[in-house]
């Protein structure tokens, strides 16, 4: 069974008053509002060290994104050239793993309140990693 | 089958000098090599409009991570105290994705050369993004 080496287990939900995809922002700095993780408590223990301020990576699953495209207009727009998806952050691409910068803002019980994310309720959660500047920034 | 809604397809393949986890930097920029992206041929589509000189995203699946693990010593180091994965950039994880931020050295037919990758020869590629300096670095 080669592909069961490959299946996401979602660690976690986007909670969030973005609903649809026509009114999310296309990044986190373009106005996405504070949203909550709630993280399965199967896999709580995995929080442990994340505190408030922190700068963070979630990593998402876009489940609203097509799979089967290659190329697309950047940023939906119909006048923009078509490019490879590989060259661009378009939500569609054969595997939808949405990549999100944000800050802590608070830390419950299994959730964790951050911001600004652009993605939409019930986005499923599949990692988080802690910024590490000299890694993600050079 | 909801499962099937999570299964990663891989796009290529990292070829690189690096053949045991034991000799990998933990992070690209200490002393990472130049490496190859195998792309399939099926996905080559997609790296339309990537160029030499561009910093890139890979995604990879860390395909010698352990997925049970939920808190680790940060870099292997048995003397640091435990803590939850998703405040550490362990390859062990629940999804072992890892991040791995690069600038592109040549392109080739269906191949691409980046510099620094400290993953292993034959870590499956799930996906590359263009990084996009106010969504990333903020």
């Amino acid at each position: 069974m080669e592909e069961t080496r490959y299946v996401l287990r979602p660690v976690g939900v986007v909670r969030s008053s973005l609903v649809s995809r026509e009114s999310c922002p296309k990044q986190g700095w373009e106005g996405a509002p504070e949203a909550w993780l709630e993280i399965d408590p199967a896999f709580a223990d995995g929080l442990d060290g994340l505190s408030v301020g922190a700068e963070i990576l979630i990593l998402t699953w876009l489940h609203e994104g097509r799979r089967d495209v290659l190329r697309v207009h950047p940023r939906g727009n119909p006048d923009a050239p078509l490019r490879g998806v590989f060259a661009t952050r378009s939500p569609d691409r054969p595997n939808p793993v949405g990549l999100h910068r944000v800050t802590v803002t608070a830390i419950g019980e299994g959730t964790i309140g951050v911001r600004p994310l652009e993605a939409l309720d019930h986005t499923p959660v599949i990692d988080i990693k802690p910024v590490l500047h000299q890694a993600d920034e050079r």
